[in-house]
């Protein structure tokens, strides 16, 4: 089956928004709709489609509303149309389960669930971009009823939306994403609760390490609330994980047994090393290369305009938050092989960096 | 007493050479020492001092050992010379009780500890750097009986390197550290720790956020042990504080509680903005500007010779890892009044932003 549309977004958030104006930039029909009239118009006239009118007749129907109004809205759009619906929730068996206990065999069959990794702490479609999933991963996760047809429809979806597709069952997604994002949202979560109260003059000696671990804790708990009630065995099963091992931890602080908070660190430096690397292939080795930037306007534009005539592709970049002096710390970092070349390159240039 | 030298540096790893080097910009004769006779080679080749002599008469110390072996050379130091010692040590409290059980109150006088917040995944006098501390925070931790003067000296060390002083009592920046960088590290430790075993496909799911939360947990395990180790009591602190909220969580999401999940997700949202902000004052309100880049040489140094035209300062920089595809998506987090300024002129140069 090819994706020809029309395409119906219904909810015109930041994803709805995103998914919206993809298949307008690719030339499709998109249909809107929107339980805040408001929304609706802004969607629309940022250039995302038209509000969907009584006998518009929708190929596919995308449902990216909040969790706990999902299953509703996916049940309402099988009922509704003939069309093969998607969502594109955080989760997965929980509204499977209530919408295979609303409708029949014939109607699921058009249903197949999907979960673009991607968003932003922005919401709204204000927020929202064609290019939101590009080089993203899409999780596409049909249920054992799915139309092999339908399955094939919602992976068309996702390539044009520019995204590399995962095919998932439900339980196989939420535990991932249990694992990959639930965990960790409330593992930052935990660390940031216990700053709030902190006297000023101990939080003074903040570094990178905690801004990064806590970043995520900042979004939405709203959103966060139905995400992991939607997912809560799956989630309850990983904290149930991690309960143990911080137990673990505890005790062998407390008896000063040094064996058993090694091996707690090592799993760690496994696990780091068992997330894959950019572009989905095995983790290229990199190297950290660090550079002393003045903190104006500018500086940053040099620091790149001599890194790329050095030819070196930079896989990230960081710049460290200086407290009280106006001198960052920029971190490049590049393919090892290339690391050496490039500080020679930059310090020929007079940038200090340090070896 | 104005800081003149000689100032002889103990244990020639990362942050021992880089206080060697930063001493000797500023013109200061520097005397190395430690137990390897390699490392002791690499530092003087680089530049950072020379093996000290029987007879040389340090004006300081700086003792940079590891936490295991750091009081035994704080007493040997004290004892041995009549210089002023310090130490860059993560833990405060605990060497400083050994070294006043060895030590004279006389002796006690000349010791003031102090805590330098930098470092990197790296290791070894291969890896320091002069300007490691350039803007960092540098805890100044005198004891009871620590000497104004001794006090004055070791913060005109920290001056010297660059960093930004913090005075705090050894108790106060044990706590301190617990909270913001210990316990980030064991959460980061803990979430990572669960990804070892993981199946392939769940980790293709992996993103940003999951990178962030856990990156920290890659360090080397036997220093960290070493740290957590010595700063026990503090940590089990912290750590019994979060297995309280771990409880809290864990027995809202299995009676499906919403408030207390609510109250928990709200509690992190408020602990991100206690962070203190660049530079050390009020966090400055930020927005993040996302931008799509092609994963090539020359394409961000594009981007930034057109954001810096812009004339807009840049506070941080994120770049998406992509699996898969060959568009990274840069984030560029600058001040929230300057933020619309920075997208129309990106747009106007051509290049795709998110909004």
């Amino acid at each position: 089956m090819t994706l020809t549309g029309p395409v119906e977004v219904v909810g015109v958030g930041l994803l709805g928004t995103s998914v919206a104006l993809a298949c307008r930039r690719a030339g499709l029909d998109v249909l809107l709709s929107d339980v805040s009239p408001e929304h609706l118009r802004t969607a629309s006239g940022l250039g995302a489609g038209r509000p969907r009118a009584e006998d518009d007749r929708p190929q596919l129907v995308v449902v990216a509303v909040p969790p706990d109004h999902l299953a509703t809205s996916v049940v309402d759009a099988l009922q509704g149309t003939g069309a093969v619906v998607t969502d594109v929730g955080s989760v997965k068996e929980a509204p499977l389960r209530a919408v295979l206990s609303e409708v029949g065999v014939d109607d699921a069959a058009r249903y197949v669930g999907s979960h673009p990794m991607a968003g932003s702490e922005r919401s709204g479609p204000l927020a929202a971009s064609s290019a939101l999933f590009d080089g993203r991963p899409w999780a596409v996760v049909p249920h054992g009823g799915s139309a092999p047809d339908a399955v094939a429809l919602v992976e068309a979806l996702a390539v044009l939306c520019g995204a590399a597709t995962v095919r998932l069952s439900p339980a196989d997604h939420d535990r991932a994403v249990a694992r990959t994002s639930h965990l960790p949202h409330l593992a930052a979560v935990l660390v940031a609760g216990r700053l709030a109260d902190a006297p000023a003059d101990h939080l003074a000696l903040s570094g990178q390490g905690l801004r990064d671990v806590t970043r995520v804790a900042g979004s939405d708990p709203r959103l966060w609330e139905q995400i992991v009630s939607a997912n809560d065995q799956a989630v309850l099963g990983v904290l149930g994980e991690v309960r143990e091992q911080l137990d673990t931890l505890i005790d062998a602080l407390t008896t000063g047994e040094r064996p058993g908070l090694h091996d707690v660190l090592s799993r760690g430096v496994a696990g780091t090393r068992a997330i894959p690397g950019k572009h989905g292939g095995p983790a290229r080795p990199v190297r950290a290369v660090f550079v002393s930037v003045p903190d104006h306007p500018g500086e940053l534009a040099r620091l790149f305009a001599d890194a790329g005539a050095s030819e070196v592709n930079i896989e990230d970049v960081r710049i460290d938050h200086d407290p009280a002096r106006p001198v960052g710390l920029v971190e490049l970092l590049v393919e090892e092989v290339r690391a050496d070349h490039l500080l020679v390159s930059l310090e020929s240039r007079g940038w200090v960096t340090h070896r």
